[in-house]
């Protein structure tokens, strides 16, 4: 069985890399990688240990960060993250609101991935910004009863910073919604995706490290699910 | 754009579980996850760090693993990981032989996944297993000549313990094939799969742990890559 590999991957990686400094969640661990072998200073092989919350850079929420019986991240079904996808495009630049939600006709099952203006900037800066564009109550419940199955947001929380993540998240995790945080959409234009995204399978994680790649939905692969 | 959930994912997960005290290779650090915020001692939510070598659980090794100036995990082609893939079954219990291999006319560019008597157990043990079932040399040679893209294994390394490991990693990564080491492969059968490997993106990464998961192509899907 011949595989063609001269055809380039048209797969769009929208996670954010991992690095020493980078930005995350104000109070949560740094993420650290540090080399325990060292080939520079005579070692056999380069080795390292990383340390990390389980909620920077590019993650997946499961039901058990906000509710203390719900399933962890090991417990997602594939399904949740691997399939068709939606890249909406949200021109407000404080919140994400019901009203431009609703242009988008989303349906049932939907995973639905939230572009806004934060893709543009936020990712830049190694401090945290205060002020992305955060998912209102109103806009988290209007989600919650289209009956969409995942949601992804392009900075590190579904809820605004100091003033309704607890609320936002339970709305979501208690209605089933996968979540996924930390996406940098930057590269990808507002329509249908294949979307991978898989966590770390980490045994009761209320969540996990995630990578994620998407890719345009063509004509040719228009019935692939 | 309805989308049709009601189908049950045929993807078969193929990676290790992370958990505390689980097997790591011998010297490398292990696997650590502890609550940095917990529900159960009244914090608003449940929030966790983990501290872990990037070649435990099932991982990608980078050329930069063994070659001090290689590409890191972050530089990874998509396509290295995302595609066709065959898992072939391995009898010899002691190592993968060229002899064997031979019989599975393996072809220029194939991603090859290596099912060996260790599926059947290793993953059982907390305690590093020694004899698993490696790739010696002479068959690190053949794979390269083959030209193969990605070599998986389902064991912690591609070489055996305390034999041959620099060697067979630098046939492997100086001839730039990608390696999955880690792979559980007891509920997966010979044939051609779909294989999805994301590893986390860590800049300038030696390895990094990952998530795989394959699905068996079937008649319907025979023309996807």
């Amino acid at each position: 069985m011949p595989i063609r590999t001269g055809l380039q991957s048209s797969w769009i990686d929208v996670s954010v890399a991992l690095r020493n400094g980078m930005v995350h969640w104000p109070g949560d661990p740094p993420f650290e990688c540090e080399r325990v072998h060292d080939m520079s200073l005579g070692d056999a092989n380069n080795l390292s240990r990383i340390r990390m919350g389980t909620h920077s850079g590019t993650h997946v929420d499961a039901p058990l960060h906000f509710i203390a019986d719900g399933k962890g991240v090991d417990e997602m079904p594939l399904k949740a993250t691997i399939g068709r996808a939606r890249v909406i495009e949200i021109s407000d630049t404080t919140s994400i609101k019901p009203r431009e939600l609703r242009q988008h006709r989303i349906q049932r099952g939907e995973r639905i991935l939230i572009k806004t203006d934060n893709s543009r900037w936020v990712w830049k800066s190694d401090s945290f910004v205060e002020d992305f564009v955060y998912i209102p109550k109103e806009a988290a419940y209007f989600l919650a009863e289209r009956g969409v199955m995942l949601v992804g947001v392009d900075y590190l929380s579904v809820g605004g910073y100091k003033c309704n993540g607890s609320e936002v998240h339970r709305i979501f995790l208690e209605a089933g919604i996968w979540l996924i945080e930390g996406l940098d959409l930057s590269l990808v234009t507002p329509g249908k995706y294949e979307l991978i995204c898989l966590p770390l399978k980490i045994v009761k994680g209320e969540g996990a490290p995630a990578r994620a790649v998407v890719r345009p939905v063509t004509a040719a692969r228009g019935h692939r699910r």
